[in-house]
């Protein structure tokens, strides 16, 4: 089959690789129908993710359709459509049972160096019963509505990840980091839980644009000291909770400069140097908590879809390049130059 | 008056300075009979309090007896005995609205540039009505009830504020890093909100004494990696609440190191360092939070002291040492030598 191959710095190629099969009696064969370049595939692209090494498989964030299954399977089942959260979990630890799948000791991302990548033609998904989730049949070839299913397999779980490590409710002032696709839908998921008023801080039009659309109040241009400064300014003291969708130092300065006295601060940044822009000794006077991380997306999964496939949640304004398979290696360059939010593969 | 002041590192002395006085009408001026040294104390003790100057009041632990007070005062009067909170507030903010007295704007720890500190004759308390708590007559004369209320104006309070922000409760594993008069009341504190099992990280006799007298099940004497080895081992996966009343790098290591995937390290310990400690990319793996701080002992002082004067919670095992004013100093030197836990001043 083909698929994505990591093969160095800025070199993202589509290559044959093994077929992907059945190997355990809980897996499942999904054809991809649709995939995502993700934010945090850049950090590989970029070189900035040190342990990836040439020939790993790229890409997490898929839909496809059930092509096969193992003897154990009970839940999904042939020509299902399907869709997958970025880590499989096998349902049954401690960390499963309680929402925590990211933490599952038999889990791991699809893509790397031991999992088929979701930008290629098929995947193997281990624990198929306790991972994926199946559409509804009269859905199941509704483009429009696939589109808006899709971000739910990682970016739009991880902003609603990010509400909620930061507290988010009914009369909230939020800030919201980073302006990314997790940045964007972090703006969706905060008015989704009842934000009074979200702040976004970026500067790139379009994407302020689907910021707008998406429920903030407010764009802000200023970065580093001059963002804390406006941000608080604009809250009297700070927004009450900071989404940080970046990871970087400058963010997370950003993001532990602001928050209000006895707030929160939810990253899902994946953390390249962000340790270095922890403001502790602030965090330290003013009581205001740090947490969040790789989102437990299958947890949010059914709540999500529940919203999307009744009409009240719509997240597919983050992407804005569509490519077939052999287009990958044009959108992560599209996507790495922030010519492109996001791209969808179509198979 | 005579009072404790910082000169230099390794060097506190006894000297006289202007009497306490009423400077604005919602003061009171406490004369002290009991008051503590702080492990905190030992940053500037120590010169890594870098902000100290010579001439600086020293000690923010105090109880006493009102002196006068001025015109706005209403909830105690002349005579009455008090214990005040390291921290003075003024009780009408946001911030002491909802029981977070340390972020109050017009708030301030006692000693230091600015005000009286505890350790010396009487103490100017700003915004008495907020600050200070009055005791019950019948026991403030009773030098038992008193040296066991004293821990709350700052040690038992803090101990119990980094139970709160590591969610301890019913059922929990608990891992209390530092064997100070703190980490040994988060002990109590922990036991008292209702953890299942207490691991103490520690080395020194009479601390694991009195670690074990609050409830600790076991005393761990590794540290660093090997602590958190431990702790993995001994709780199959890490404790789900770690609270680090130390504040340097390594204590931060040990608890970002250990805790459990989904839980969260309450942090207690001035951060001198710390920051450098914070296993970021394990926070993020495994989703665990940090939080705490600056404890708002004000708003715990009502619930500790009705157990306290019930009978069900008594912290004063943590001091093991008392002097009069003239012994301040050398209590500090048998507190950075770690040959006292704590030291009461008794005037």
């Amino acid at each position: 089959m083909r698929a994505t191959v990591f093969r160095a710095a800025g070199d993202v190629r589509i290559e044959t690789v093994p077929d992907a099969a059945i190997r355990a009696p809980s897996d499942a064969l999904v054809r991809v129908t649709h995939a995502f370049v993700c934010g945090s595939d850049l950090w590989f692209y970029r070189g900035e993710a040190k342990a990836w090494r040439a020939g790993w498989r790229c890409g997490h964030e898929f839909l496809g359709i059930v092509e096969d299954v193992g003897p154990d399977v009970r839940t999904v089942g042939r020509g299902d459509r399907v869709i997958a959260p970025f880590v499989y979990s096998d349902g049954t630890c401690e960390f499963c049972l309680r929402g925590l799948q990211t933490s599952c000791p038999h889990g791991d991302a699809f893509g790397g160096a031991n999992n088929d990548g979701g930008q290629g033609e098929a995947v193997r998904v281990p624990y198929a019963d306790a991972t994926l989730v199946a559409l509804p049949s009269d859905i199941a070839n509704d483009e429009a509505v696939l589109e808006r299913v899709l971000p739910l397999s990682d970016v739009m779980g991880t902003g609603h990840h990010a509400a909620l490590a930061a507290g988010v409710g009914p009369g909230k002032t939020v800030a919201v980091i980073g302006d990314g696709a997790v940045g964007l839908c972090a703006i969706l998921a905060a008015r989704r839980l009842g934000a009074e008023r979200v702040l976004a801080f970026g500067r790139h039009p379009s994407r302020a644009a689907v910021a707008r659309r998406f429920g903030a109040a407010e764009i802000v241009a200023e970065r580093g000291p001059e963002a804390v400064a406006r941000a608080l300014e604009l809250t009297g003291g700070g927004p009450h909770a900071v989404l940080e969708c970046v990871g970087n130092e400058g963010s997370m300065a950003m993001a532990t400069g602001m928050v209000r006295p006895g707030g929160a601060v939810g990253f899902v940044g994946v953390p390249y140097g962000a340790a270095k822009g922890i403001n502790l000794r602030r965090m330290f006077e003013h009581n205001f908590a740090l947490r969040g991380g790789l989102a437990p997306v299958r947890a949010y999964l059914p709540e999500l879809l529940a919203d999307v496939l009744a009409g009240r949640l719509d997240p597919s304004p983050v992407f804005d390049l569509r490519v077939g398979l052999d287009g990958v290696p044009q959108a992560y360059a599209a996507m790495n130059e922030r010519t492109a939010i996001k791209a969808l593969v179509a198979l």
